[in-house]
């Protein structure tokens, strides 16, 4: 099953040196879900071949303005691009009055339902259950309040072993029941166990989606041992202060997060626009934890 | 005296094939006037080196989405980078309560102070009088309140000769007399008049920015002879019916407005996604007013 993510934006705060404030897509199993919508998030669709009508699930963690004042206009054309499809949004509770009002005063009555959910910063809450992939947040410890978004793929049915199947003569209508794990007994009476005729799927993955937070260990237990972890990265460690006052973690410290959650991989992002290049901040958080990526715009990453 | 204007975007409604939603920048006499703030326009001011810093004064048209979704951000880059100046800002009354929403939400308190004025769609005000220019309202006729803007050059001082009054010993302290326009009587009484030792100012350019608006002549008067207009021209004239729906311009009409007002020089744009290239646009304003450009992201044209 496809499970990945594409950088959209990984600035913070304001835009700069060619880098978007953040956003990011999932592709799990073909369905897209956009987390996050920083200003020019539409803009960074097109240039990178997402196509926005595909999505039809969207997170917003916080109300920091480089994480959702892409959202209107994206809302907005996917109303002019005639979408009927119902959209589900999950954000802070506000974000709903913050759209109804820029819809009402624009006279904007969209063509498709949204579906808002409300998110509660202070627990975990199971947000999305449908075949493919769990969602749960994850409450962050940010100056107002935030939540990541933790996805973790449904266990899958398990694999067909289509030539031996091809080989025994299994009609095709047995498939369904040997994939969920019966035993074949042919017209002769002779019984093949599920586990000569199947294997078994590929162990689930998790992604987490850290942004932004203080580091803090109240979410370290929630996402142990996740495939790939995003995670805010302002600052270098030398300016470990700045990122406590402001309510945001170092590259090093990210790095430190990973280590003790067990994540397989680290992707940094959330750049502070007084970082030029991007180096430092790799190379820092490689130091503890070589399994380290910069989230690049454009780039795809698989989980 | 400087008077030009920089096309940041020109797209309609949704930002495609490279075109931003609405916004552009004057520069008169070296002061920024930013006019409409779509989506994405302070990272189109960083690709084209404008110093967002230095504007003092921001134009929102109306609520439509395409000509402010980048007002929020821009507002909060200028903040977080350490903007102290007072900012003059004028739009639809509603504006403000969407920002302040915003702020309120993102818990922010601006470093700046932000000195709102509510335009009225019905009439024409005078928004602006500096030593540089008068700024008017323009009542258009669009679906939801909106008003373009119109930009009058003040008569500039007469221009000394600097080699006449060098040569007569002119003493500096009365050059502020003599571009007001008085004359000068040397030591021994020789009278000098005026016009022997200034040259008249050059005559005031204006500027008249339409957008977005059905072909409407109730506005024709105001702009009648600016030397240059930026007018919308969502569509083709094959579009008309459209046109009209949507509370919009197409191309023929815009060049038609230039004619009936006697301006110099149009400038089209607001261009629907529709359309990939921009040559039959062009083409059809041209075929009744020659004097006519594309509002391109990133050209600069003289008023």
């Amino acid at each position: 099953m496809k499970f990945e993510v594409t950088i959209l934006g990984s600035s913070s705060a304001t835009p700069i040196y060619n880098r978007n404030p953040t956003s990011q897509v999932l592709n799990i199993n073909e369905r897209l879900y956009l987390v996050d919508c920083g200003e020019g998030t539409q803009q960074q669709m097109l240039r990178f071949d997402v196509r926005a009508s595909r999505i039809d699930h969207i997170f917003i963690s916080h109300l920091h303005g480089d994480h959702y004042l892409g959202l209107i206009g994206l809302l907005s054309s996917l109303h002019l691009n005639g979408r009927k499809k119902t959209l589900k949004l999950f954000g802070p509770p506000q974000l709903k009055e913050i759209i109804d009002l820029q819809f009402k005063y624009s006279e904007t009555t969209l063509q498709y339902e949204i579906e808002f959910t409300a998110t509660d910063p202070t627990k975990t809450q199971t947000i999305i259950s449908n075949e493919d992939v769990i969602v749960e947040t994850i409450p962050l410890d940010h100056r107002i309040p935030c939540t990541g978004f933790l996805f973790r793929e449904k266990k899958r049915l398990r694999k067909l072993l289509k030539d031996e199947l091809e080989r025994i003569g299994v009609p095709v209508e047995y498939f369904t029941a040997l994939k969920k794990g019966a035993d074949y007994t042919d017209l002769k009476g002779k019984l093949y166990k599920n586990d000569t005729l199947t294997t078994d799927s590929d162990e689930p993955k998790a992604y987490a989606y850290c942004s932004d937070t203080l580091y803090n260990q109240q979410y370290f237990k929630q996402i142990d041992n996740v495939d790939l972890l995003y995670h805010e990265a302002t600052f270098l460690n030398n300016m470990l202060d700045r990122a406590k006052e402001t309510h945001h973690t170092t590259a090093l410290q990210a790095a430190e997060v990973a280590l003790t959650v067990h994540a397989k991989k680290l992707l940094i992002g959330h750049f502070s626009a007084r970082y030029k290049t991007l180096d430092e901040l790799l190379e820092e958080a490689q130091s503890i934890f070589p399994e380290t990526n910069l989230a690049i715009e454009g780039k795809t990453f698989t989980v």
